[in-house]
């Protein structure tokens, strides 16, 4: 097997590439694990804590790959564990604190539903390898779309409490989802080897699905246009870091530690 | 210089002893640290810094006698930043969150409160290098008391939101006070040694100051004589584990690093 699936692409941006898919997992999934014993309901907190199950195995899968082509020797524990926030290749919007109820759904919905056009088109890939995992990870992003979906209408559209604050958590948030749509060199060149959809393609699927979500909840789309970009990029805001130290702790702590 | 000063007390609980004096200072110090750029008002971002910065400054020699005597080539650095949460000794309540402006005052004022009559016993130490270092912490921390006592009557005694929240922060902390107040094995040998005073022995002087300021912050004192304990023995809450994987993150990360 070549180092990299395609040779019109380099290593390094499939390396990176990958790195994107598996930071935002990883990062996204462990933001809703922080929920875990935490949430309103139990009902909640086992649905979050999939969900968050999902995200970091899909990690796994990324990052295993990242690490395979690398050919450095890291695997995906080494590479989720001892990298630091500079190298973290994740979306802005994945490292957003949880804030309320509402916030944690409101960004699960705006991901997920960019997660699973992603995904979709991911399906096709003309790497065999990312294709597979595409397809294994996209029946659950299915899952994670549809209720998230589904908690945005209830709560968009109910109370006037609970309005509001989805409402705050869309206008907070809004700001974060241009990134995912901007791309860059890396992305460019993913693209034209058919690897990935170009980023910017994605924009208006996600929007028609996403807005009529909103519609159905009763909440505004912000008009900004203005998007926080970086993560990409590895120019990430405080909060990472700080997650960073959360989750890294024990193979920081206990190098090479074995259970 | 013999490894312990003191003949009649093992190296053990003079080791012991040093790490709950350092580990407490340490602690709250990074607590109140964690304050920096988010005060209310420039002033006391400012104030708390230097609070923060004094008693980092007296963890330094607290962990730094505590490694010399310990003679395992474990500096101040190493203690404070190499040691996981169930070998710390710090009184639980310089590990609780700082929570809003009058809960972290109001924990402030309480150990300040503690911490100066600790300090005034420490400085006629039968060791030498004890009643040095406590000689010199209680020109800090008296400073401390003095600030802490009068912002706690400024609050207490002043509108209806800020003395809710301070009456809230009293009856959220007075639970950890006990503790404080509690002697052990090693407390016992310490004192019968001349080293310390028996922690018993603090609590009606602390009583009695700190008393005449809740009084004048017309603040009431909870009935519950309840105490969360385990501090000492390395039993601590979540909340340090998390304040130490932010608070060693860098020794982690980078082992032996230097700059």
């Amino acid at each position: 097997m070549s180092a990299s699936a395609n040779p019109q692409v380099s290593q390094e941006a499939m390396v990176e590439f990958l790195l994107r898919m598996g930071d935002s997992t990883l990062i996204l999934g462990h933001r809703v694990s922080e929920w875990c014993g935490h949430s309103p309901v139990l009902e909640e907190d086992i649905a979050l804590a999939n969900t968050a199950l999902d995200l970091i195995g899909q990690t796994q899968m990324w990052l295993g790959l990242a690490g395979e082509i690398e050919g450095k020797g890291r695997d995906a524990d080494k590479l989720a564990f001892l990298r630091d926030a500079v190298d973290f290749r994740n979306a802005l919007i994945t490292e957003r604190p949880n804030g309320d109820f509402g916030m944690t759904l409101m960004r699960q919905f705006l991901f997920d539903a960019y997660h699973f056009q992603l995904l979709g088109k991911l399906e096709g890939s003309s790497d065999a390898r990312v294709a597979e995992i595409a397809a294994k990870a996209k029946k659950e992003v299915a899952y994670h779309l549809e209720r998230s979906a589904d908690l945005v209408i209830r709560l968009g559209d109910g109370t006037d409490e609970s309005r509001k604050r989805m409402q705050a958590a869309l206008d907070e948030l809004w700001g974060y989802t241009g990134e995912l749509f901007i791309p860059d060199a890396v992305d460019e060149a993913i693209a034209a080897a058919g690897i990935a959809p170009n980023p910017a393609d994605l924009r208006a699927p996600w929007l028609a699905e996403m807005s009529a979500v909103l519609q159905d909840a009763t909440l505004k789309i912000p008009a900004s246009t203005y998007a926080h970009k970086g993560g990409k990029k590895g120019v990430h805001s405080e909060y990472l870091g700080h997650l960073l130290a959360q989750m890294q702790f024990l193979q920081r702590a206990y190098p090479g530690c074995t259970w």
